[in-house]
């Protein structure tokens, strides 16, 4: 590592020559090995933007220039040489570095990210910003060839080609988001990808011209005509954006001179960079895909931990067997196929599985065309990532009382992803939708027959919420709305999903104290039905909810308003919730101590309530 | 009315041959300015596809065929063609016809509509679900230019190419949206305008052609050659789509032809259609956007009632009142200047003016980049189009607290534009965002100390929420959270918002019969304080708030549960709101009534609180 632990700034890479920066590429994807291996995280798409993160440090300072990643998790490098090469061990961890974009952790990073295709509106902002200000500071946005699949980023991009702002927009196109790569812009870039060179014309162009000051910005309109001629029609500059590329995106010193180029349009740029996910990894090479995403792993051979059951992948084998017996059904993912189980939906049933790609708006308007025709759509998404299609959600699929299933995976605590993927704010916005129903499966009985109730006994929309990870201890689904788990007198405590589990854990302890705790689950969020629950608060007087949600979305406050129309008097009540709803990144156990959701912390609360 | 009285069908257009059709044209027209001027509504967008749409009933049945009309404001002529002639006297009235499709309404309408872009997304669930099943009626999409603008267009198109599945997409290109359109596609658009006639070339081919049977199937790649040749490459076929276009959209012979080829193409077709708006009206052909939407008018020389003093208009002139102080605010608009009262600012400050287009999420995260940058952007928008950025609301701004500003215009009920339109959510969204502080401003003068607050007191993002039309009775702006507006003894009112007014005249009813009810005004529902409300509450035992949202985001519920937890004693409560969401079209008076929010039903459920 001799080049490597010298390099703490944009300043450092700029300082080296050819041979050191070839050398400090290799040093980086070793040390992205070694570590990866050992925190777990994303390793093929870091390992393929090696050389275009050291370029884009060669070019800009990102201590000033702002460059906005999209999506984020391809920023090891970048953070790797931007002063936190020491603390990159903590990485996810609890309390250590983040895995994504944070300016709270170094100036160098311009802004979060975590969720798909902003990067593009974000810098414009800043660039109008800048420009506004009156400052000189460069702009510049890094997105991948999946995210562009988000009608987001095509939003940003017609946006950038409309203000003529000096921004460059920097294409990372690997061929592959997490899923196969779907759609027409796949299609597009795959055209572009074998395009004539228009780079080495332009190379030769600008040598010709660069001795005679002035001709060539004069030349603006010659090179505009001479760039038609050359550039068979792409999207991009249909839309008025200028286009360079495509290049190879593992030559540093190519890279360095187009985005050198780009920067000085003083326009809005496409830089077309061509990829390889996994790079200069024989494992991540060959399988990008099990490589993007992972836990420990073996860093000679690249052996992988088997992963255990989940919520996610029983979830996809239900539907497949629902899906036997009903041929309306049919499975959509936004670009998520194996995250959320429906990989072996999609080998099963071909003919009935759809990939949006990352474009969870139209994945639900889409849904709610097919419901309207007599299908029967299921929806399988990330909590965090169905806020994109919060709208669809009410106007194309409740107003009209439309049957779609929505697997909302991911709900709750996420864990080492952190602030961006917790899945919490999904009570909230679902039990806004008008009609819909909400689910909550508590281990994987009742994944089964809430789902199984969800297509076949349920009319309009439903969604079924289940964490990541597996189930716990508690494996009975009593099939009701409300079920007294554990009988008690002294107090009322509610739980509902796998959280169930954390709330028998507590009765327990409280049970050892001499308190006698009645355990009540919820199967469902929405419509509440809390009759069990009222009955149980005239007994015991006392009230105990746990949540893993925000506190907006939080049912606790539904039981407790239900119980003042009610009347029923409240001796102490206390709800447990994720309060304001930015949760930090870490093990999903210190998450829940910190919000006292956690067994010993309900039953040190519960204590508290009774008095003890 | 000779001919269109007979129209009742798309059977019975079939029958008609040119001249007559062209007479139901001239028919229509008069039908519908006669008509728009007494019930208001939207006239320049149905005047500029009369045509288009008796060519779609040409081609089409309506009864069977999938037609889903984007946006859906123009779709008047599809209704007063389809049996619904003798109701149009009824238009957007309580219990009248919708202004939008709706299925509801008629087996003719295959889909809602109100928002924008989701139309070529629903259509192709449609198509799938029709080839999954095994039918064979034919599903189209009719998207005009503005709505293009919404990414979610975007990943419907990529969708729709990638899926091969038989597809219409007509393009109604009118070259305006609501307020100028903006951005890339705008652009693109503009320079297809402009294309030689393949049209007239593909005819031509066909001829040709026909007489060999399957030549010109087995063609087909002969012909995909020629059309790359004729046609400069745009965006819709660089994503793998094919078009045709354009074509003269008030020439209903030509578009039935290119409409008939599209459909007998069996794959994925965008017909690229040139209508003029307000066409064949003098007064909306010159100005269009006065006669986008309007109320009664006169239909001779189409003078408008003058439109009286709003919040849009106050806030917009407001917020150029603060601009001249602080260089750094700049307003962003979704394609709605004027609608949001910005046009004002549009005008003063051109270069801290930004249009997004229809293209919410952008917009937010847009702003979210500038506000990291030092800017102060503030974002006016209606409540229910605010649905679409509500992921950015979280990933953008909220996470890393950055100080944007939303102005949540026509929040709460909206009257005539209906359902999609209400701004009833926004309360339940708004409050789950980390860090939101949502503003409710009663009047004016409110509405001007709070943007004041907004802009320079408060941190984080902050929006302000205010309803369509204008100011009641109560102007007072006493710069509190809560605020007792009316002391009294029996009773705890709780309200915000203009619907302060109705809570005020409800109380004078309930003193006529000795109830003195207490009349508490928040000024903020997020974050909530209750220290006044818990106080009165104390003393009075009874409570009622009333609120213009859906039950999901009351703030009732909030206090009750404040209640709960400070162990006050509770001998009545209810909360009045618009329960799970879906409200009907009409006057706000009527509606208000419906769900019990007006004077006199809130003024009764207090007496019944009260024993009375």
């Amino acid at each position: 590592m001799g080049i490597l632990e010298k390099i703490n700034s944009s300043a450092d890479i700029k300082r080296l020559d050819d041979w050191q920066i070839n050398e400090l590429c290799r040093e980086i994807r070793e040390f992205l090995i070694e570590n990866v291996s050992r925190t777990g995280g994303h390793l093929a798409s870091n390992l393929g933007t090696v050389e275009l993160t050291v370029a884009i440090h060669r070019v800009y300072d990102t201590a000033v220039d702002r460059i906005v990643f999209d999506v984020g998790h391809q920023s090891y490098t970048h953070k790797i040489i931007t002063g936190r090469r020491d603390r990159f061990s903590t990485l996810r961890q609890y309390g250590g570095l983040s895995g994504f974009p944070k300016p709270r952790e170094s100036d160098d990073d311009a802004f979060v990210a975590g969720h798909a295709s902003n990067s593009v509106s974000v810098a414009l902002g800043m660039a109008k910003a800048r420009s506004m200000a009156g400052k000189d500071y460069d702009v510049a946005a890094v997105i991948g060839d999946g995210a562009l699949t988000g009608g987001l980023a095509y939003e940003g991009l017609a946006g950038a080609a409309a203000s003529g702002e000096p921004l460059v927009i920097i294409l990372n196109d690997n061929n592959m988001s997490i899923d196969e790569n779907v759609g027409g812009i796949a299609r597009l870039l795959q055209k572009m990808r074998v395009k004539p060179g228009y780079i080495s014309f332009k190379r030769w162009y600008r040598a010709a011209f660069a001795k005679i000051p002035g001709l060539y910005r004069f030349n603006h309109r010659i090179k505009e005509w001479l760039k038609s001629r050359l550039l068979p029609g792409n999207m991009f500059s249909a839309m008025g954006l200028s286009y360079i590329g495509p290049v190879d995106g593992h030559d540093v010193s190519k890279l360095e001179t187009v985005i050198r180029w780009a920067r000085e349009m003083r326009e809005p740029v496409i830089v077309h960079v061509l990829t390889q996910k996994g790079r200069g990894c024989r494992y991540a090479e060959e399988h990008p895909e099990l490589y993007h995403g992972v836990g420990p792993f073996d860093p000679e051979t690249g052996e992988l931990l088997p992963a255990g059951e989940s919520f996610s992948e029983m979830f996809g084998k239900y539907l497949c067997e629902f899906a036997r017996r009903d041929e309306r059904i049919c499975a959509i993912t936004a670009a998520m196929a194996s995250g959320t189980g429906l990989d072996c939906f999609a080998r099963e049933f071909p003919e009935r599985f759809i990939d949006a790609g990352i474009a969870e708006g139209h994945a639900t308007a889409m849904a709610a065309g097919m419901a309207k025709q007599g299908a029967l759509p299921v929806f399988a998404v990330y909590s965090s990532f169905m806020q994109r299609g919060f709208d669809m959600l009410i106007h194309d699929v409740a107003l009209q009382g439309l049957h779609v299933v929505f697997g909302i995976d991911r709900a709750g605590i996420v864990g080492s992803d952190g602030e961006t993927h917790h899945g919490i704010f999904d009570l909230d916005y679902l039990s806004a939708v008008p009609g819909m129903t909400v689910l909550c499966p508590s281990n994987y009985a009742e994944l089964r027959d809430m789902l199984e109730d969800a297509l076949f006994r349920i009319n309009g929309p439903v969604a079924l919420r289940y964490p990541r990870g597996g189930e716990g201890e508690y494996k009975l689904s009593p099939r009701a709305a409300e079920h007294i788990v554990r009988p008690g007198k002294d107090l009322t405590m509610v739980a509902y999903g796998t959280m169930i589990n954390e709330a028998l854990s507590a009765a327990e302890l409280l049970s050892a104290s001499g308190i006698s705790a009645e355990v009540i689950k919820l199967g469902s969020a929405a419509p509440a039905d809390f009759s069990l629950t009222l009955e149980s608060l005239r007994k015991t007087g006392r009230l105990l909810v746990a949540e893993e949600v925000c506190a907006a979305g939080c049912v606790g406050r539904q039981i407790m308003a239900a119980a003042v129309s009610e009347e029923i008097k409240i001796k102490a009540a206390k709800l447990l919730n994720l309060g304001r709803g930015i949760v930090a990144h870490g093990g999903r156990d210190r998450l829940m101590e910190d919000h006292g959701i956690d067994a010993c912390s309900i039953a040190r609360t519960a204590g508290e309530l009774c008095g003890r």
